[in-house]
């Protein structure tokens, strides 16, 4: 083989790993032209071979045997596109262990496996790069981990689901309710048929997780922190918070340094409307952060997709080119528990939905629990009867703590006027 | 010297050199950690080193003699902090043969002397690098050469001057008039006494000369294209187009390619409210860009200021240490005009404002040279008279050739119900 050429295997000819061979087709020459170097897609691993992708390959190139990657000394660079645990983790240990760099879009295996990947890569002196990990196409990592690294992240706000905020926006726009919204995003192939890992906020978590590697070097395992979904939001709270508060609801990834402790959290979040946030809309990402240097940074792209994330996985390609020896620095390789902040200690501003009885009291009584627990009202507006029994109210709080917010819904849910469980809803502090 | 260890120089001890000290005292460790090595400021050269700049520094490091940084030896990597044109060139290129690394963030000089600078640095086999010379403290640069390399750049549309953008915020959100918001961005520190190079458009085009260097590779010398600033936007412009058009007025540097053609311009341009780049208000920048795979992605954050800069600089010294071998392939070297589009050929959606006698022909004499001119009406709106003479009219056109909508307002101010120039306004499209 000739010193200037690259050779690369892919293993997962799915959607992404056809985005990649259609972007190298597709753009050869102009990666050539920034690397210096010619590059070779030299083989392309995966159990179904026969169904045609769309997209011209030569048919030689492919296998299904995946050690037709690892054990080729020619090739330098293994691309891991099958995601899931395993065998994903098996293919990449073998190939760091092999002396062959890995690019992986795997966030799932990543925020599980994180300490024994890199390990294995900084052992083996060559680099894992999984930009395409999170954020889809957009340069997030590069940036936190090269062009923002002389600052000290403070926070980390992301909405990092293509799916759940595609649904948000659905029922922010069209007056949708979860369900039905749900139901056009499955129809569009932005939602699974079960969408719980989306909705639910867990894919939103595995990615988190990275970022708070990344920006925090802190390794936070997703059963240490809070993650809650969108399931429970319904239109009218995204009408009342709207119209009467210009609050937009989103689904957000939050890390936040606070007197040297971490939040790590994921949940439905009220951002005010004229937040750039809040225009993060459709099945679009987008991320802000503060560095103690920079301020508030955002960036914003296709959070997923064939060739977004292609775009990545070929970004990290590109870097790792003209770049093998660069040193891997990510936080310590043990899970740094002892900063993160429980739940119960968070401050923030909480939007409250309850459903009473149309009862003279019950005001009076709810307003009473609060007070109790030291959390003081912005503002209250109870709805007029509606058809059925009960009516809606919904408060805003001033700032308090988690903990005693939760206490006193707990009670409030307990009174007798009281029809259904409360709901709370974070609101962001800008 | 310990081969652990990175020494640097700065020249240039203002605000942004200050801001450079500044980050190094607070976030040396941080830094260290990430580069793996330690890292020495060891001279900073200024003619004033009296003048008391609230940080911390020793004053042995402290040097009126530029030759202390140019010619020590130890010292691998010159930060560039002076700006303008000399004797900036002069120590950059002294500094690039001594066969050390560049970090500046001098747009003025890039723009203008980008050959001379690029070869010398390729010629000794340095780098040189200039994040905070386009945005700031944005990861705009980087992400173009390698997180977005293996896209081809279809357009690049910035907001990337703060000045011009405080003004047209301040205009948009207060309705004052340019001068008034002009006045107050200067009591702000926000403007120049004199502020014509950021609000004729000057600066925006030279980081446009970087950005279509970097993500078109193609280096369009400034006299080339067009370049119109944002002094002659009136109110009424701004509340007639976001009221009754859901358009904003955003000073925008435009680099797009189509059909193999180079557009690139400076001009205040309408921009769609729901648009992100709508959005971006203040002194902050937005650059939103397109790629082939990656599709659109916006960044957004402080494009100027001490801190975010110094941000960016030391991001660019941290990108050095890690890869001092990088190999640069930035477009060729020499200017290649061949693709680039002549400004009267571009096609656009235009808006017009016309000040006009309110005497019953007026408008099917405009309407008449328009459409001689193959120029369709989109929109027309002919105001109450005010109490001066005249009436404004504002219209809307169908997506139209420049050379065309130019031809036909020549000949529209000519009319004699005409009173005052015709002002014209380009829309982006979407």
């Amino acid at each position: 083989m000739d010193k200037h050429s690259i050779n690369m295997g892919l293993i997962g000819f799915g959607t992404i790993g056809t985005g990649v061979v259609k972007l190298i087709n597709a753009n050869k020459d102009l990666i050539e032209k920034k690397v210096g170097k010619n590059i070779n897609l030299k083989k392309i691993v995966d159990l179904d071979i026969e169904t045609p992708r769309g997209v011209e390959v030569d048919s030689k190139k492919l296998s299904t045997n995946v050690n037709d990657v690892l054990e080729d000394e020619e090739i330098s660079i293994v691309i891991e596109l099958i995601g899931g645990y395993q065998p994903a983790l098996d293919f990449i240990l073998k190939a760091l262990k092999k002396g062959k760099h890995v690019v992986t879009a795997n966030k799932a295996l990543l925020a599980k496996h994180w300490e024994e990947i890199i390990a294995t890569a900084q052992e083996n002196k060559v680099r894992i790069a999984f930009e395409a990990s999170v954020g889809g196409g957009i340069p997030l990592l590069e940036s936190l981990n090269e062009s923002l690294a002389a600052n000290h992240i403070q926070s980390i706000y992301g909405i990092i689901n293509g799916t759940a905020n595609y649904i948000l926006t659905k029922m922010t726009q069209n007056g949708l309710d979860f369900n039905l919204a749900l139901k056009q995003a499955q129809e569009k192939g932005y939602a699974e048929q079960d969408p719980s890992f989306d909705v639910e906020g867990y894919d939103t978590a595995q990615k988190l997780i990275i970022l708070t590697l990344l920006g925090f070097g802190e390794y936070i395992e997703q059963n240490k922190f809070h993650v809650e979904g969108i399931s429970h939001i319904t239109p009218e709270d995204i009408i009342f918070t709207l119209k009467e508060l210009g609050y937009v609801i989103k689904l957000l990834g939050i890390a936040r340094k606070i007197e040297d402790q971490l939040e790590v959290r994921v949940h439905p979040t009220l951002i005010p409307q004229e937040h750039l946030l809040a225009s993060v809309n459709g099945v679009f990402n987008g991320i802000y952060l503060e560095g103690d240097a920079v301020g508030p940074v955002m960036m914003y792209g296709q959070g997923a997709g064939s060739m977004p994330t292609a775009s990545a996985v070929l970004g990290d390609c590109i870097n790792i080119i003209s770049n093998p020896q660069k040193e891997m620095i990510y936080g310590p390789p043990k899970p740094a528990l002892s900063s993160l902040k429980n739940m119960d200690q968070i401050l923030s501003k909480y939007y409250i939905r309850l459903k009473a009885l149309d009862s003279p009291g019950v005001l009076h009584s709810i307003s009473g629990i609060l007070s109790e627990h030291d959390i003081s009202i912005e503002s209250v507006s109870q709805r007029k009867k509606s058809n059925g029994l009960g009516v809606p109210i919904f408060m805003v709080t001033h700032k308090a703590l988690e903990k005693d917010l939760i206490q006193a819904l707990t009670k409030i849910d307990e009174l007798e006027e009281i029809l259904e469980k409360s709901v709370l809803i974070r609101i962001l502090e800008t």
